[in-house]
């Protein structure tokens, strides 16, 4: 049996279950979860926002924690190891998308949370090709917020090919943007963070940013016209995105790592002038996971956290429900 | 003195006035015009719809003509050479779009018909930088329309990497995109042809498409999701983008070289999911019309054209109008 936090409606507090999780997958592994950071993506799924939650649901898809047992076709990871498990926690493996390395992409890979039981537990479960190792020297407690908001972040500079001599801006400076600030500065852009909270300028500097814009003053951003090869926008609500593109140079790019419901609205000439472009990416892949893991490391990128323990849950969702996290909540054993 | 068919004012019919080029640019060259396609920009533009209109307006920037003369600085064309222009007729030469050869983006490159004069005329000008030669065994006749309508569908190939194994649709089978069905049937592609007229999909095919799909037919749209690796659009109406999206493999492109006034309304998720992407280009640079008419020579491909005499010039643009030309028409003397 696996005691673990769960709704067991929409909107409720959590509370203590337990669940019977089977016999361990031949391809599968257990872990030990250490810590696991809370997203956005938690809240949406417990509150059912996307219509897809099945109850009772354990969210939690940050984990960092230790293999307790592997299945019986498992040889690359083994019992003790300190590994991480983010937003996918099993794919087709049969796709063009699996076959290409873009297990992100897999249009049936399966979702921590979704259908299956996540990381707000003593254990969670997850077929081994979706759990990676952590480097050697990486700090256990604050990379659980990797494997979603940082993978998130750091896939499309991977995608796109962002380049050192690029001129890169960062929407939103949260949980995500915080984390993509960290991995431009080291990446050798130029970096410019637009957030709409003065408070946050001072530490957006620190965390990498070489000029910051405030995103509540068209003027300022207008006087950035041709300005980013790339903009990487996390926020979750509507801003005028033509204003955002007129920054862009020749041949750039908005990209979408955040959602926000209402659609839109680009001009078209904007984009046929300047052979502008408009994207958007989920997480990432393993590979790419692995990737960015020893870059983090490498680099000593580390989100920025505040911990609650685990019996604290309810407390840590209300704390990023009021939006003073800063600027990642994990719990901890 | 250079004879022209001008409007003297929007939305009139065009009458022949005569200009002073004054003394010939020590860049630039001076064309005899023998053919010159008409392209709705030329209607736009006689119209004044983009409100950058300055009268008498000599429309007219598909041009293919001989070299009557040239500059002091110019040594790279020769009178009596045959040549092309386009939409541009000169950039500024040191901007970054041109240092990187660019030059269709270049923030100030001038339009043949935005505040000079074009090729609806016995003579035009241009410097000689925007001047491509035809190649050997070009048919001069039909090569008029390749500098606009060809290139706008030609380029985007180039600059998005096109390979021969990708799946390509085309939306709107006219002007521009019969040419493009053209094209990516020599590249290797897979072509689909997105046509509102049914009455075009005996064409479609015989131009070198393998597919046709009604693009009225929600039902036939649908049934193409996850298809497409590209998709070019060159309609000026409005479609339900975000049913097309849904046609994109994942890491797909939709790109656009129509333009629609109303805003694109995408929805986010669509880009987010499936690392979708939304783009959009003007024309080509010099460099990349030349590698167009020597790749369009090498494989035998001509825009299908109407001809008119320059003298019926008002009944060529009423026919534009009407919708009924197959596919382009071309002015000749």
């Amino acid at each position: 049996m696996i005691k673990a936090y769960a709704a067991l409606k929409p909107k409720s507090a959590l509370t203590v279950i337990e669940y019977d999780p089977g016999p361990l997958g031949r391809q599968d592994v257990e872990i030990d979860v250490d810590y696991c950071g809370i997203c956005h993506s938690d809240l949406s799924m417990i509150n059912n926002e996307w219509g897809m939650s099945a109850y009772p649901l354990v969210a939690g898809h940050e984990v960092v924690g230790r293999i307790a047992a592997v299945g019986a076709d498992v040889s690359h990871l083994h019992p003790g190891q300190v590994v991480g498990l983010g937003w996918h926690s099993d794919y087709c493996h049969h796709c063009s998308s699996c076959g290409s390395g873009d297990h992100n992409l897999c249009a049936t890979a399966q979702g921590t949370i979704v259908g299956r039981h996540g990381g707000f537990a003593e254990k969670v479960r997850a077929n081994a090709a979706s759990v990676v190792a952590l480097p050697e020297g990486m700090d256990a407690k604050t990379a659980g917020p990797l494997f979603c908001g940082g993978i998130t972040v750091f896939n499309p500079l991977v995608q796109f090919d962002i380049k050192p001599t690029d001129k890169v801006a960062v929407v939103g400076i949260g949980g995500l943007g915080h984390i993509a600030l960290q991995f431009l500065r080291a990446f050798g852009c130029e970096v410019t963070a637009f957030t709409s909270s003065d408070s946050k300028t001072a530490e957006a500097k620190e965390l990498g940013a070489h000029h910051c814009i405030n995103s509540r003053n068209a003027d300022e951003i207008a006087a950035a016209a041709g300005r980013f090869d790339f903009i990487l926008t996390t926020v979750n609500v509507k801003l005028d995105w033509n204003l955002y593109l007129s920054t862009l140079k020749p041949k750039g790019r908005l990209h979408f790592v955040g959602a926000t419901l209402e659609p839109l609205d680009l001009n078209v000439f904007s984009l046929i002038m300047a052979q502008r472009s408009v994207s958007g990416s989920p997480v990432g892949s393993p590979a790419t996971i692995k990737k960015m893991l020893e870059f983090a490391v490498q680099h000593d990128i580390k989100p920025v956290v505040e911990t609650f323990k685990f019996d604290q849950v309810n407390e840590a969702i209300a704390h990023l429900e009021s939006g003073k996290a800063r600027y990642r909540i994990v719990l901890e054993r």
